[in-house]
């Protein structure tokens, strides 16, 4: 069965994961049987387009690279008619992410989900602020919300922890969910000041111009939260967790840690205390010899704490163009092969 | 479905596996659906039985612990006779490795796979040996053979590799896939020699009384055989792969690494060069900022490099009662959920 995908929102991760589909269309045939077309994008810039055998993708992308509105398959339809009248088995949530009220994807997650259509996004609105009301819909409709990309875009920690980790119970989750913060502290080690290393951040394109989502423990916040309702099934909502940034740690307490030989890292920490999960950001020294302490740069890693094994810790790259468009891929490929594991 | 399980060796493994399953009984119907009956134990110390209707499991586990044959449900096949004749769905192959010719375990996978029957084996020997032909065989008869256990048993590194990691091509795969050797390099830093940390892991049970399996490097070498077959589809034989071990590492060579900021571990590598896959297990000084610089003691890890995502690194522990038994429980549910990468 060829599945039918719809994008909404063709910036760079909907260009990147297209890039990916096309450069591994002949493999995914062979090895998974898998074969799509891409039957509707909806984005701001380029317009609304739909054809329901397949748009034809080399027109688009040279139109978007052009900075052009797409010029065939338009529809008036907006965002949400597009959404539910299309033929896609799947929609892509790709838009720009609002830790406030979800954005204008939270209505594009319920339209497609109640429309029978699964969804796919790396969007940390509508699953920081709504998985469990979205995933009982997506049941209700016999369909998947799939959110790998929504955490450590570039490592599949969803698809690890609920499916080869699927025997044990994981009573702990800690980690380094955030590459900007974790680069400021890293090159703050080598005796910068935490201005000056912003700066560098920004320069690098690591950081934003205004940074407070990342320094501020905003953004790993939010994937706190997903990671406990979808990991540790909580029904946890974003302000239930404590958060600490960065901005207040200094280079003194940095070389401080050092002598302590400890490495201050933004934390992210789940963890089931007396029955109830709880969620917490916050800067701690960690001893070198933990394995989150030799995590420096922009990689991310997270450590499962589970009944059967101890630790499990898994390190990789966070979000970017190609990492984010592979997160959409896995959770595509798990929904085509069966493999869905929430 | 009830998953009818048939157990081949019922030694630390198997036990320590069925006191898993018996433990997570009402968790995993509850959240997989997934209800089991022991249907058959072939063990060389207590007997074989059969019960088709399900075995009596708090009997056989008594008379187990007690050092005695088996008193009921007894039947007079031999082992291959009752795997074939058996109405079991799943065999587990739990006897001992023979990394020379596969030992009696292969004709039980090949008995097993033959009748229709799914096979999940911790057993290094067949898996290192001939596993492309196993393969062959499982999917001519409709049916999966699973091999978590065989690499790693703690840390489910097959089954991250062929699930979560699908939408990216491994092109080369480094780990520490044993956990003597890299305890004893790790207490070698601290200083002692090589043969009183020796004496010291087999007092601890982290090595053999002969420890040569381990230290030499065949152990590794068969787990770098698996993982180039089934992570990279090589048909590798296990004497392709180059193999030197740590028994000639002097504390010299250790200390002299330390000072270079520098690690000895023993390293297993598979790696694609100009198209073909080629495998190797040898010491190495890896350099204090890679990953697999912090791993210490028994702890083993695995770094996959992906075209995708660069580098994708897991660390958890090795093989133990309970790691092993969870690795079974894995490809167990893995079948179950119809959730199997390969």
């Amino acid at each position: 069965m060829i599945t039918k995908i719809a994008l909404v929102g063709f910036g760079t991760v909907g260009k990147g994961l297209y890039e990916i589909l096309k450069e591994k269309e002949v493999r995914f045939k062979e090895k998974y049987g898998f074969t799509y077309k891409i039957v509707a994008i909806a984005d701001r810039s380029f317009g609304n387009v739909y054809n329901p055998n397949g748009l034809n993708m080399d027109r688009m992308m040279m139109d978007a690279s052009m900075g052009n509105r797409f010029t065939e398959d338009l529809v008036e339809w907006d965002n949400i008619t597009l959404i539910k009248e299309c033929n896609a088995d799947l929609v892509c949530e790709l838009t720009y992410t609002d830790l406030k009220d979800g954005g204008p994807a939270i209505d594009h997650c319920k339209a497609a989900l109640s429309s029978g259509k699964h969804v796919v996004t790396s969007n940390k609105g509508p699953a920081a602020l709504f998985y469990p009301g979205l995933k009982k819909l997506a049941d209700a409709h016999g369909v998947k919300f799939m959110i790998e990309g929504t955490v450590v875009a570039g490592t599949p920690v969803i698809n690890l922890a609920s499916g080869p980790l699927a025997g044990c119970e994981v009573t702990k989750i800690r980690g380094i969910l955030n590459g900007t913060t974790n680069f400021i502290l890293s090159e703050m080690e080598k005796g910068k000041r935490y201005k000056e290393v912003l700066k560098l951040a920004q320069k690098l394109g690591y950081a934003e111009a205004d940074p407070s989502g990342d320094v501020n423990g905003i953004d790993a916040r939010g994937k706190v939260t997903i990671l406990a309702n979808i990991v540790m099934g909580a029904g946890m909502k974003i302000d239930d967790v404590d958060c600490k940034g960065i901005a207040e740690i200094t280079l003194e307490d940095v070389l401080e840690a050092s002598a302590e030989n400890k490495r201050y890292k933004l934390i992210g920490t789940v963890e089931r205390v007396n029955g109830k999960v709880i969620g917490k950001v916050a800067p701690e020294k960690i001893a070198l010899d933990n394995p989150l302490a030799s995590i420096n740069g922009v990689t991310n890693a997270l450590t499962f704490s589970t009944d059967l094994l101890g630790d499990i810790t898994i390190i990789g790259p966070g979000a970017g163009k190609e990492e984010t468009g592979f997160s959409i891929l896995t959770d595509i490929l798990a929904i085509h092969r069966n493999m869905c594991c929430c």
